[in-house]
């Protein structure tokens, strides 16, 4: 396992995961724990830079969003899973890490202004919101992370992390931190069931976990194009979200015919969408059992992450020992 | 000792201590202890705030301005004596404060770009000194102190400090932290031996624990009235810096004789400084002797320390419970 890259990678916690996050980042991080070491943890603090003023039930949002992650495949004893809140050590090199950060930096961010730009509902002109890419490079080279799964619009990010990382080996004369390299994740976009992105604030989200009599509901419910208004007119399946999930869940050839027969009028929708279901249910039917399983075995669940915490505070506590020593604040004062 | 308000206080770990800190903050916090629950810490985390470049021996630094604080009559049974960096809380409450902390609010602080100006030749463009008032405001209200002692120019970062505790009790609807008033404390401005401030960086210290001749010598060098040029001539008492010191160290009637003696040309600077030197050495005397036993009694002063550190960990950790259960992050999570 030392032998190993190691990977680091996090979550805020927005309880029940939806199909974008399985397809987003879960499935991703499931494949990468049988060839790295790797790290996944729980971002509750991040939850805050956008969310202090109602951060929501971040212990029961956490809670779930862990059982779906261990529905869905992740396996506690293979990687390493944790809660950022329990590792107080992220907090001490947060704030070192601050002291030696321009504020250049962080302000030319990119996702900074676009973010401010975006969710105008939100207050996002605090301190906090300003630096949460140090605290997220806090999170990576505390574990000293060779490398990070990320999407193409998280690339500043980590390139803010390496700068980090390099100006305090630089500034400290030590070789504390690896630089951590970008592993560009190609991620399907999955459209939620109105066509828009999959979000819960948009409440168009299908449940990785979701009751199969819902799921039939839901699909039945979506979008499809707009231009095919009736059984007798030919639709585009590239502009229907219906076939987005096709490419995911069919077959080839189930994928083919969705697709020659919605162009040529040959199937209408709702029989396409009973394909759909079909395997839709047999995709998700294991992670719905799953999850009802872990439901029921709490304590291994428990047992699990506990293990990940302690692992977790081995790696950031000895991390944190050669920090303090590169600054000049080792060892105990008395 | 509960009965009593709270007192908080710190100072940056510069090492020995000089008359211009004795009669800036170290008096004053002699004479609080007695009447006060007072708390005394060593801001070592806040030295990377203006010189994360080059912090110094920090440790070597911070044992020394101890045993200045403990030579000069600080008891630490009397007062409750910590080093910041030994509680790890302080990181994650300015962590949690700096996710509340309007940007606009740290921007607009007065002593900002007020020291960005004043210290042009230290890289002040950091995220970590732009959040200094946030750590601050962290290391006072963790212990949910009800004052502190301050200087005139520091009361901006007080009421932001009021401010920020005020706003967690909103936003969290809850009394978590009381908000501390400033105690204004009048402070006499004690001239270096150049008649410029008092600061290690100019060279013009006397330190309070100084050997005699070390003391003798600084004082004979000591600037005085540049329009006295000649014994005969007379001079402006109100404008030597030994006529400051004068005033802190001699009688009454020595000061009056001082003062008259130099504007009639009755007095001549040497034996002016004559008397001076008396009283400053019978002053600092007994601290310089105090300091030699501690230094002989490292043990004691551990010790003292040990528990210091030991009552801030409860109080703190106290104070975290109730802020973690405020924004929803009580208790363990497994």
């Amino acid at each position: 396992m030392n032998q190993q890259k190691r990977i680091l990678s996090g979550m805020r916690p927005t309880g029940r995961l939806h199909l974008g996050n399985l397809h987003g980042a879960l499935e991703n991080w499931i494949s990468l724990q049988s060839q790295y070491d790797c790290f996944f943890f729980v971002a509750d603090w991040h939850a805050f830079t956008s969310d202090y003023a109602a951060p929501g039930d971040i212990r029961r949002n956490s809670w779930e969003m862990v059982l779906d992650w261990l529905a869905a495949g992740l396996d506690p004893k293979q990687s390493t899973l944790f809660v950022q809140s329990e590792l107080k050590q992220h907090a001490e090199l947060y704030l070192l890490l601050g002291m030696i950060t321009p504020l250049a930096w962080l302000e030319r961010n990119p996702t900074y202004k676009e973010q401010q730009l975006q969710l105008q509902a939100k207050d996002l002109s605090t301190y906090g919101f300003l630096g949460y890419p140090v605290l997220q490079a806090a999170d990576i080279i505390i574990y000293r992370a060779n490398g990070v799964p990320v999407g193409k619009d998280q690339l500043p990010h980590i390139e803010l992390t390496r700068e980090i990382a390099r100006r305090f080996n630089h500034l400290y004369e030590c070789e504390v931190f690896p630089v951590p390299d970008a592993l560009l994740t190609e991620v399907p976009v999955l459209p939620g069931t109105d066509g828009r992105k999959m979000s819960k604030s948009y409440g168009n989200c299908i449940f990785i976990t979701e009751p199969e009599e819902d799921i039939r509901r839901k699909v039945l419910q979506m979008m499809t194009d707009p231009a095919r208004k009736r059984r007798t007119d030919p639709g585009d399946p590239e502009v229907c979200p219906v076939f987005a999930y096709h490419k995911l869940y069919s077959s080839q050839e189930e994928v083919a015919e969705a697709a020659h027969g919605c162009r040529t009028a040959g199937i209408g929708c709702v029989d396409c969408k009973g394909i759909l279901i079909r395997n839709l249910l047999k995709r998700l039917g294991p992670i719905r059992e799953r999850r009802l399983q872990l439901e029921r075995n709490v304590e291994e669940v428990r047992a699990g992450l506990k293990d990940g915490i302690e692992r977790a505070r081995k790696e950031s506590s000895a991390t944190m020992e050669r920090v303090l020593e590169a600054v000049g604040l080792s060892g105990s004062f008395v």
